[in-house]
């Protein structure tokens, strides 16, 4: 898959996406909530790790998209109720005006949260032929998200006091924040492509240390980048008191724990070959990336 | 299943959701905040349905508890979400204060969050040997408590505008609201304990009548209890500018009303004989409910 059938990957993300919205039956104002945060404009960076996860271990012929599509809901939820005056309280987020400044404060929460529940009914309604495979999914995305995943990395990076009661480095923070997440989408990539446990755990390394990368390098943007390129206000998790990785390396030193994060990553891949061209593709992005 | 037993499952959910809680791995304020609300003392109304529910229909020997506890866990975030400042801002919930008043605003957000992911986990986690009944319960509970149930009732409790522009009359906010997830207690019950089409029918309506007649229990509750009994503010809906089944037929035929459904509920049972006792008394406690 060269960079053309990934950005083709990410149209059917898109389009998925937009088949999804179509058929939620909510009230039209949190239908327009939930539609506008999903549809803002994403890299759908995560989206696209799960389908091309599943084409690295064969395929097997079963619809990685839907899955992709929950773990987008997911993410979403979670820059949702991030942004909150209660939590980071951010005014733009992928260069748009955050959900609760469009919508309210009240129906960001409840935007998210139906978000969040709403990609469990997605995984278990498009796999219902694959009872195993769909319990396998939910378990992988729920528990990368809930109190010992996503949730937990949140809690850690808003709360100082948290942090040092758990004595959590910014290492921590980052795997359970960002990191879970990324390893999820592999995993259940590697899932629906009918992988062996062996290829579990290369695709769930590859995912970690692509998860902590991936921080490194937004440690790196947020220091240097500018709103209009990064759709988000720069220095926010500066000036939230939030310790970085360019606090402690600098610019340059973090780019380059970054690389070698990657290249770590890549080596996860060697035995895979053309099937994980994509793989490859999206973990240089990762170093490559300027937003 | 006499009120001696009822009270004996309600012991048994408590300790059931102790033992949950011991295994949650997240930061300690976290799990802390998570704790407080899921252990200040609920009735376990809804838990005790799910287990009901799956007796009724001859049991079938799978272990309904721990959905009973995942259908908690839910409820519990529903309400730290909908007592949010920028929600119903309400103090006191089960006669102690609100979560967001003991952990703060930030922290009551994503316990609300981990509670509810961590209800799917715990579900696929429980079920993982029957991966289709696994399956089948997060659907059941998804679809309650997402954007077409649970969420969409809050919001349209929450926004008169919507409320106009859905044409969404009292009960169907209810329905949403309060109804959809009673109603997938008694579904879930149902099929934890291998119902019939025909049985899973008779549990949703039967389910869907006493949705309707706990909530206009509660609004002859909120129109003449107070916070001791209640442990909540009494009034605060109306407060809110909420329309209320007293506001349309005042508390004695509101009372009425809910008395009348409640026997439509119990006919559902007609045919369950000593299997259903405990499915009897539950409705029966819905209209003589004090608190």
């Amino acid at each position: 898959m060269k960079h053309a059938s990934v950005s083709e990957v990410r149209d059917e993300i898109n389009s998925a996406l937009e088949q999804v919205i179509a058929g939620w039956q909510g009230p039209r104002v949190l239908v327009d909530a939930m539609r506008y945060s999903l549809m803002a404009g994403g890299k759908r960076f995560r989206p696209i790790l799960v389908v091309s996860a599943s084409q690295v271990v064969g395929g097997g012929g079963i619809d990685p998209v839907p899955a992709a599509c929950a773990v987008e809901m997911v993410h979403t939820y979670s820059l949702i109720h991030d942004d909150l005056p209660a939590m980071d309280d951010d005014d733009y987020r992928r260069g748009k005006p955050t959900c609760h400044l469009v919508f309210g404060e009240c129906l960001a929460v409840l935007s998210g949260d139906a978000l969040l529940t709403d990609a469990f009914t997605l995984i278990v309604r498009s796999y219902s032929s694959r009872p195993e495979l769909a319990s396998s999914l939910v378990r992988e995305l729920s528990t990368a998200a809930g109190s010992s995943g996503m949730v937990a990395g949140q809690v850690l990076d808003t709360d100082p006091g948290a942090r040092e009661a758990e004595g959590a480095d910014l290492e921590r923070v980052h795997h359970l924040k960002t990191g879970a997440l990324l390893r999820a989408c592999v995993r259940m990539g590697a899932l629906i492509g009918g992988a062996s446990e062996r290829d579990v755990a290369r695709m769930d390394r590859y995912g970690m240390l692509l998860g902590l990368a991936f921080q490194v390098v937004d440690d790196c943007l947020d220091a240097t980048g500018d709103l209009a390129t990064l759709g988000k206000d720069p220095g926010s998790d500066r000036e939230a008191g939030k310790v970085t990785y360019v606090d402690i390396m600098g610019v340059d030193g973090a780019r380059d724990y970054a690389r070698s994060l990657i290249d770590d990553a890549l080596d996860e891949l060697k035995d895979y070959g053309e099937r994980a061209v994509a793989l490859r593709w999206l973990a240089r992005r990762v170093v490559e990336r300027t937003c």
